[in-house]
């Protein structure tokens, strides 16, 4: 392989290019826009998922898995959500060889396979709050350009369905969920900002939507996930409703929390860098790298070190891997930088005389420690590496955002622009066009800039009512 | 709920009611024979990945994951493999508002998703073996009765798919897998037999399958899963072939090994006794229940002790569940027996006061031990709990096999019967209309019965070539 393309000027280029050589996919698989897990991907995803697991049971949610496919009867009956994903699902009209009485949807999102069992599940105000997740695969049919981990045919998903007993109890589990994403986000090293989106961008059939989206470079962000109050919008059309201590029946109020592989995206996407893909330790498939150095006759054996090491930091959990192939260690290192090992050993002829480790991580710090130590040492700068990819990530997630005071300052723009929005629609639009993207809507929380005192809607100049929006062109 | 149907006189009905009443499934989900895994049976599943995982990587596999759906062209391509699973796939032959121009198969399982990109990944002979396995959701359009776990149209699969530089590496390969699924079983307490299937029930497109089947009661058997050697059937048709170090190519000869959630249905359908669900330790969804029994104002707090045993007890790994609803404590030990937990911790005023803990594992057996030693003592009770749960398991499993001696014996056989057959496809078709099942084949390994001189062929009376038969009516 030769060098990857550069990451500032082409980033897609780049991207595509880094994680087929770091083999995290193969696309070579004859379905466009379904890809393959490769042993390495796997890991990651593997590791990812134990990340939203351990955050999301930490609410108290408990992982369930309903079936992959939904009788178009029951997926017909939230009207709004239908609308939304009818010309992106995948029908399965034959079973065996006859054409079956009723056609079944490949699940594209589960409410519609959820909430039928659901409404037997929740009887009384003493099953609330229901809280349940899933990590399964979801099917659309895409119709924009596909991408590996960004945008995809066959999804790897994380969804959360939960019925509460009112209005106040389902904003609650919103506030809940942004927390969760909060941690699982700080594991990955991940700035991000939870933006509300405009009534026109919500999820078919919600009553608000909060994206999480993150900047990507050149002005562009990607939506990494989605967290969607739904009041009784599912409820009603499928009868979840349950019967309160006072004997009065009611409707319960509905959210759900999604995430996906494109976490895994984003983080290539964010941490990724001209040697290649960079894991925090986290989801890192193999926090550590150890490669011995072959030495000459007769000395000490750095592979037998090797090993012996890998052993003893196995023992606490970490994921090791010793590369005792016979590739040069020159090309070893690349290899690994390549592939986004956090920190590396090395052990050669003089670390094996002297009882000493060589260490390097993923950001280029060299250092030497005594193999007595080596939990600790490598616990400590495996702790300092993330730290400092949180930092190197938070300095140009900060530097990604830039107030614009004009439409005409939003043309070919390379930051996300902040800008005064009145909230109506017609305003959003002419703000979409000039950026020519997206208005992503309402942060929740401060912005990552210098606070500014409020001024008119950038569009129509109105003073009233208005908040910062933002705006950006989503990849 | 009232009391269960008995086991032994009406297995299925006890099965599809312990089942549900134990809240592993719910069977109510629109499509037939698709379910949904419940909060609890999710917890047994993982726990169940779990034992899979461990037991298939320790012999170097690695996870990956295929996408779902195959296109008819490659799904094609091996005419035995078409032939065989024809009648039972899904199709999906639209994508979005439009008909796809090449249809889609929703995988019954991967060998034709898998074996397009093999032949990528396998060049040289550097690159074998190639063994990797998925554990990933299969679909069937069953036309058989449905029942969870054993027969569903959704299917949690786990499958290994092998390439191997020829026959023999691929005959050590199998004998591998032999070995990993002893290690599964051993941690699920399940006697087993591995049986090599007869000619005209080998999988579609193998060259020979080895079925592991257990004894399920009344002559019954349950195939819980299976290996398959296909020497070159599938490489050739999939072009999967290497270089040799001295230059000359070949085809790689390959296996697979799947398994499914039947092996929690054999579970079920193996420990369980007249009050329910019985699991053993490795998967169990909580190893250990413990309830507080409330206490007379100004004593101990049977409560607080109880969480403070759950969390000591949970730092080593276990998994602890405390019962704190305000149900009645024997209503408590009825539900954690239904539920199958092996072992019950009980904390009363007494114990509270005395520093002890009284136990009842889920054979019924009591002790009372002091909570000084609780965790030695809890490990120690559940190896014993596991033992005695493969000793009572073992003791069934060997009743259930008697040799027969004439086609005569074997009509309404409640045993697996053991008969002496030529090999010839003839004879065993009579075996199995006399039988009123079907010639399992031949056991790998010793018989689970006192060894007997060789005899004529039960059907034609030949005495050469002959070997031990085992015919059962599998359920």
């Amino acid at each position: 392989m030769g060098e990857l393309p550069d990451k500032r000027t082409a980033f897609i280029e780049w991207y595509l290019e880094v994680i087929e050589a770091a083999q995290l996919t193969d696309k070579r698989y004859p379905v466009k826009g379904m890809n393959v897990w490769t042993p390495y991907g796997f890991r990651a995803r593997r590791c990812l998922d134990a990340v939203l697991i351990r955050e999301i049971e930490a609410t108290g949610s408990e992982a369930v898995e309903f079936p992959a496919l939904i009788p178009s009867t029951e997926f017909a009956k939230e009207a709004e959500h239908i609308q939304g994903f009818n010309a992106q699902v995948y029908w399965v009209t034959k079973g065996g060889l006859a054409e079956l009485d009723v056609p079944l949807v490949l699940r594209p999102t589960s409410e519609t396979a959820m909430y039928p069992i659901f409404s037997l599940w929740v009887r009384s105000h003493r099953d609330l709050p229901l809280n349940v997740y899933q990590i399964v695969n979801t099917f659309r049919y895409e119709t924009k350009t596909t991408r590996p981990f960004l945008r995809v045919r066959e999804i790897h998903f994380f969804e959360e369905h939960t019925c509460q007993v009112n209005e106040d109890a389902a904003t609650a589990r919103v506030a809940s969920n942004l927390d969760a994403f909060a941690k699982m986000a700080a594991a990955l090293d991940l700035p991000y900002l939870p933006v509300r989106r405009p009534e026109w961008d919500k999820f078919a059939g919600a009553f608000y939507s909060i994206a999480l989206d993150i900047p990507v470079g050149e002005g562009r962000t990607l939506q990494i996930g989605s967290i969607h109050h739904y009041r009784e919008n599912f409820s009603r059309p499928y009868g979840i409703q349950y019967e309160a201590s006072d004997g009065s029946t009611h409707f319960a109020h509905q959210t759900t929390f999604g995430l996906s592989e494109r976490l895994l995206g984003a983080v290539v996407a964010v941490h990724g860098d001209a040697k290649g893909v960079v894991f925090p330790s986290a989801i890192a498939p193999h926090q550590i790298v150890i490669v011995p150095i072959p030495a000459a006759a007769g000395t000490a054996d750095p592979g037998a070190m090797a090993e012996g090491i890998a052993s003893r930091l196995r023992q606490g959990g970490r994921r090791v891997h010793v590369d005792a192939t016979d590739a040069r260690p020159g090309a070893k290192y690349y290899f690994w930088e390549l592939r986004g090992a956090p920190l590396r050993l090395e052990i050669g002829r003089r670390e094996a005389e002297q009882g000493t480790v060589s260490a390097t991580d993923r950001l280029g710090r060299k250092s030497t420690f005594p193999l007595e130590h080596v939990e600790v040492e490598v616990d400590r700068r495996l702790a300092d590496f993330d730290r400092a990819l949180m930092e190197q990530a938070t300095e140009r997630f900060r530097a990604s955002f830039a107030y614009a005071d004009s439409l005409a300052e939003l043309a070919g723009s390379t930051q996300i622009r902040v800008v005064r929005w009145c909230g109506g629609e017609p305003c959003g639009r002419k703000i979409e066009e000039a950026i020519d993207g997206s208005v992503l809507g309402i942060p929740e929380g401060p912005l990552p800039l210098e606070p500014r005192a409020p001024g008119p809607c950038i569009a129509c100049a109105s003073i009233e009512g208005g908040a910062w929006a933002l705006a950006s062109r989503p990849l």
